[in-house]
């Protein structure tokens, strides 16, 4: 195992991304979701995806050095186009002007047109609850889930976000995705040759399987059967045609088979507690705790392993498998 | 069997709320509600209803002549203070407002405040995507419901409902509690000492049961595991101190032990397609319509047993069960 102080981890990524010619506005922000995911230990939202975001720049399917474009569209709504760069820049461009359209008229919209997508949500929601305001996000991704019902894929992973802000402490915030488990976990378990749980996929005949190679020609289920599958769907038309963007099924056409990351958009709703609630916002918001300390006393809150994980990174940097460690060296040469 | 024609299905529920001096304005939107209800063959939201409204009165627990309150809060958001009457008419005052704001800003947040809830969130968001907008809506309840992991109630069967409007066909819309069913049925299966499947919700000790009577004493389970738990977690906050309003919790803890019909609030977050869009409104709201066909091909869409019923009724009028019929006629006593 490398060990590596986050600082490292940050100087790393960076090298690996100016290697490869992305500007240093689009360095910067990428390194940073980068080295966020990897200290929390989310290791598939680490370092790692470097190897995707090089890929995929090899394939042609994102541009390196991208000016994300700030298009204001009403009072309370933005587009930032990201001119098909990677999303965190075409975020970070738009985010203060997503904020104060929020506190100006109670909550904004903020949609992210044209970008390849790699990044966790929460990282985003993140950014927002920092500054007091409530969000919830979502995309679609690559059409690899069937709809309930159905027996061919039509939705994305989809991914739901969500972050409250919380007086002293870190924020209520969860991040999930409205397939029944990641496409990386069945890949995993592809691998190794193991069969999967009843419940996550089904074969291309349309019947359930354990088979994960069978699911993945097959296709995904969605979590929490007709009522995830209804959550997809409403992730598919307000991150997609509603912002003008693609679809997950248009997103995976477009891809043409290169294996690229997504290239698709984005939507943030915030909410401003400060407007919904003005002089009585600390009162209110304070009715938010008891429901954390009960959510807490038998099980854990959403984001609590990643905070866990989080402390001990800063306090003892992060680790990374051999063999990740190299292929990352690998992109320097 | 008692067959009604639609007309005469309000006629008979109006009068029984003015048999009890709900205010006309009250019983005019009331009514309109739970004919909709009937209509679409939604039994439990049908005037089955008036039974619960009518005992929630006579418990002292809704206001029959409320005055609702429009509060103009910031340029994209407004609240209405149901003054402790039944959310239908607080829901017709600030339409018009709420449609506006959503077109001045591009979306738009209505709160309802104070209001005695009953009825179903699709008769609201069908009256906001016959505006052409999209439209969330959700709300807490009673605490019935155990977070993940987790024994004791402490979230509302929670309701969220989406809506998208298609030219020239009724609109996409869901509605689903975020519990794994609905209370009704598993009193159903109690009263019927039919064991219910597993997963419906636990014992008073945490553990899982199939005995309805122990659920009921016990805790219901959400929908969809640790993420269903993070959504009911979400409308928890959004649609409880976000907008200065209580918890299912606090719900429960406000009615006392009488039974009454759940008193908080509801959040509705509606989006103008028109200014997502501007002119290439019509040709990106068109890309979602083959995500419809596909959901449709191998199940079928959310709502069209709902839109098939409401065909059926409208030819040939509505049934009640003899036992209900009586006991609605006895409310004019």
């Amino acid at each position: 195992m490398a060990q590596l102080s986050l600082e490292d981890t940050r100087i790393l990524a960076q090298n690996i991304l100016r290697h490869h010619d992305f500007s240093e506005e689009q360095v910067a922000a990428i390194a940073d979701v980068m080295v966020a995911g990897q200290r929390d230990e989310c290791a598939s939202h680490g370092l790692y995806r470097l190897l995707g975001c090089i890929a995929t720049l090899n394939a042609g399917k994102v541009v390196p050095d991208a000016q994300p474009e700030i298009i204001d569209v009403a009072p309370a709504l933005l587009k930032v186009d990201a001119k098909g760069g990677f999303s965190p820049l075409a975020f970070r461009r738009g985010l203060p002007l997503a904020l104060e359209k929020a506190r100006q008229n109670g909550l904004s919209a903020f949609a992210i047109n044209h970008c390849v997508h790699f990044s966790a949500l929460w990282v985003e929601i993140e950014d927002i609850t920092a500054a007091g305001m409530v969000a919830l996000a979502c995309n679609p991704s690559h059409a690899w889930v069937a709809p309930a019902g159905g027996s061919k894929p039509l939705f994305g992973t989809n991914p739901f976000a969500f972050g409250w802000p919380r007086a002293g402490q870190l924020p209520f915030v969860f991040d999930f995705a409205t397939s029944a488990i990641a496409r990386g976990d069945i890949e995993l378990h592809r691998r190794e040759e193991r069969p999967v749980p009843l419940g996550w996929g089904i074969n291309d005949g349309g019947q359930p399987t354990t088979d994960a190679a069978a699911i993945l020609s097959g296709a995904m289920l969605t979590f929490g059967g007709h009522k995830g599958s209804a959550l997809s769907a409403m992730i598919e038309l307000i991150a997609g045609p509603l912002i003008g963007d693609f679809t997950s099924a248009e997103s995976k056409d477009w891809d043409h088979g290169a294996g690229a990351l997504p290239y698709h958009g984005e939507l943030i709703i915030i909410l401003d507690p400060q407007r919904f609630l003005g002089d009585q916002a600390t009162e209110h918001l304070a009715r938010a705790e008891p429901l954390f300390t009960a959510m807490a006393q038998n099980g854990r809150l959403p984001s609590q392993r990643r905070y866990e994980a989080r402390q001990r990174s800063q306090q003892q940097g992060i680790t990374l498998p051999d063999t990740l460690y190299r292929d990352l060296l690998a992109l320097l040469d």
